[in-house]
């Protein structure tokens, strides 16, 4: 190719050069960024990441952005964080939190992608951008679009939580509600896109878009010192981030910055929408599309546009894909809480619970390298937690009054005095 | 000294070592950590920060923290925005907003200061931990806690948002609603921490605590390329957050870190509790306590610990202390999201509207590098915006209904094809 990156069919491999396309003409199949690697090769060296910003620019190189894009807004770069604490409780000994729960700026992984995308809504012309969305990715091009002063609409399944909706208007975005599921906002996205000639990120915007995730797979190796994991577990709702830390991970060994080894990949879905976890299961190739039924909204995605590609990630690595019920979901979210100090959303919970169940059932070993990738904010979701906490009567403040409160909650005397 | 910092009072000078302490026993003045500057001069400079993590613990060497200490949580290093599209708003021309509403890891500042309150709790041997708080810190400190694994007993007014109040319980912390204010909550803390032998942050720890809001002064002039500012504007609760950017520009100053310029300190409060500002404009030294009743919840200290010490801040840097109404306050939200992405909590619409007014009053001028701190996440207090924005009628997934929605709602033909 005569430049850095470009458009490639996934099925047939023609390449469309660089355009706002995300279906071969051809053949149907979806298009995806392939890189000039060697050309990336001087680029993209351990050096040059550690010298640059301290956000997930660093590695702009295998971005499919101009090299001489200058980013506006930092995101992506979030903790990795080690999980003793909820290890202990689940049977593991060496285990990872990669917590984009507090990815910035609008708390989801959606932050990366959407920095990728709207950089190239940009350099295309748009002047309009938008998405069909489950919440994340509302929030997340709602506000990338302000700060860029874009236009903005964005469409979203009616019955979306309160705060997702919220962080979407905030930022001036025009939202709209659609009488139907996210699959329903998702085809209606591809016509208007066609019809008004609007970017929308995640439909002609789509395959740079999809890159940004790559960035997670980035983080977790420079995080562990660059080295690979032994397992991945990702949650799965349009099924692209999965493939994605799957392809950050064999490009850093292609340019030699990580050691090769082998990597297991596990996807988490919700039971009320597990079209992926229920194909890895079966040993279907296909995805038989489900009607989402699931608090784990930020995930319900009954017929996944890379479902295929997840299912064969996983499954050409050795991994499994499980699914959890709404009441895990939750416990989940708690359990994390408690244990690491991290509040995820209903995805986090789904990731949470369905590591805990891999453990469980010998998927994972105790000591293996495992990192689980949270990829939401709590705060997004508070309603599946509405009524787990008690509302205790006010105390007085008074010292007297204070000291009767604690007695009759601990029923034992915790004075030192 | 024979420490590389100890306790001082404020105002006699005792000398009091290291203990859970915060008041002077000959005075009833506060203590303040005090570092031993030449000590930290080969550890604190620009080549060893730089090479240090990335979050606020690369200045552990003027953080109160042992030299061997080893932090578990990644904390701070927020993004420093330019902010030309507020600033096209307000009349700024040089305006930076240091955005701690994505503060890791519960999203305020507060992360900042129980980062290092808890090492010390642990450092100290407390095995229980708690605060009063107005929101940020009771998150704050549950979540630090949670991660410890130390048990947490948390002061809250009844009233607080529903959002903070989840947001704490989440992790486990026991969560004591006080039929009170904040002032109620505090003055309880003091008696309790005595009594119990407890680990408050913000009562007996306060002094190492109040030492870590110096990380978003280190921050800022780090991120400015190692220069000061002309003027930074802070919201100010117990007054502290201000003296302490500043206490952090002066050690800059005294080990090189930074070239000596004047800085103005402008402090942020909402009418509904302003004594500080109060005071500033009316030329008094002390605070007249008041009763609050404001939507900045989080600001809502009536009786600010540190009020003469942020008024003296603001009066001999030459800055100026503003307060705005709620109505303002939800106005400067809405404009700070939709202008530059950030999505902050009703503290940083007090910020926001503070900085628009001193700019419309000729307090900055256009052309001053001007940093407007940011301090808590909008998720936080959502309910302020209820009914701000319009719930549409859903659509139906079909592109001749979105068409006739969006005919409707431009008046305009904005079809291309």
């Amino acid at each position: 190719m005569t430049t850095a990156y470009e458009l490639r069919c996934r099925e047939c491999g023609r390449a469309y050069g660089n355009q706002p396309l995300s279906i071969c003409e051809d053949c149907f199949s979806p298009l995806e960024v392939e890189f000039d690697l060697e050309r990336a090769r001087g680029r993209f060296t351990r050096e040059a990441i550690t010298a640059g910003p301290l956000n997930m620019w660093r590695y702009k190189a295998l971005l499919p952005v101009a090299e001489d894009y200058v980013p506006t807004t930092p995101a992506g770069m979030t903790p990795l964080l080690s999980a003793p604490r909820l290890g202990a409780r689940i049977g593991a000994k060496n285990l990872y939190i990669k917590n984009d729960a507090v990815c910035l700026p609008t708390l989801s992984f959606k932050d990366r992608v959407v920095a990728v995308a709207l950089a190239n809504a940009q350099a295309f012309g748009f002047d309009t951008v938008g998405c069909s969305s489950t919440g994340n990715l509302a929030n997340a091009v709602a506000a990338g679009a302000a700060r860029l002063g874009l236009k903005t609409y964005i469409l979203v399944p009616a019955d979306l939580e309160p705060a997702k909706i919220l962080n979407t208007q905030v930022y001036g975005a025009t939202l709209v509600r659609i009488d139907g599921n996210y699959d329903h906002c998702n085809r209606l996205c591809s016509q208007i896109a066609e019809k008004y000639n609007w970017g929308f990120v995640n439909v002609n915007l789509r395959p740079y878009y999809a890159e940004g995730s790559k960035s997670v797979g980035f983080e977790i190796a420079e995080q562990l010192g660059w080295r690979l994991p032994d397992n991945v577990v990702v949650p799965m709702a349009g099924g692209s981030l999965i493939t994605k830390i799957k392809k950050a991970f064999r490009e850093l060994v292609a340019l030699g910055l990580v050691a090769d080894k082998p990597v297991k990949f596990f996807g988490a879905q919700a039971t009320g929408c597990s079209p992926i976890s229920t194909a890895v299961k079966a040993g279907a190739d296909g995805i038989e599309p489900q009607r989402p039924n699931t608090i784990a909204r930020s995930l319900a995605i009954g017929n996944p546009a890379d479902g295929p590609y997840a299912i064969k990630a996983i499954r050409e690595s050795g991994g499994w894909a499980e699914d959890v019920s709404d009441v895990e979901i939750v416990s989940a979210i708690q359990e994390l809480a408690e244990t690491e100090g991290v509040f995820t959303e209903t995805a986090g919970g789904v990731t949470t619970a369905v590591t805990a169940r891999l453990y469980a059932h010998g998927r994972i070993k105790p000591g293996e390298l495992t990192v689980s990738c949270i990829t939401g904010n709590g705060l997004k979701t508070t309603d599946v937690l509405n009524g787990a906490y008690e509302q205790a009567v006010p105390v007085k403040p008074k010292m007297t009054e204070f000291a009767a409160w604690l007695d009759e909650r601990t029923g034992e005397l915790v004075e030192v005095a």
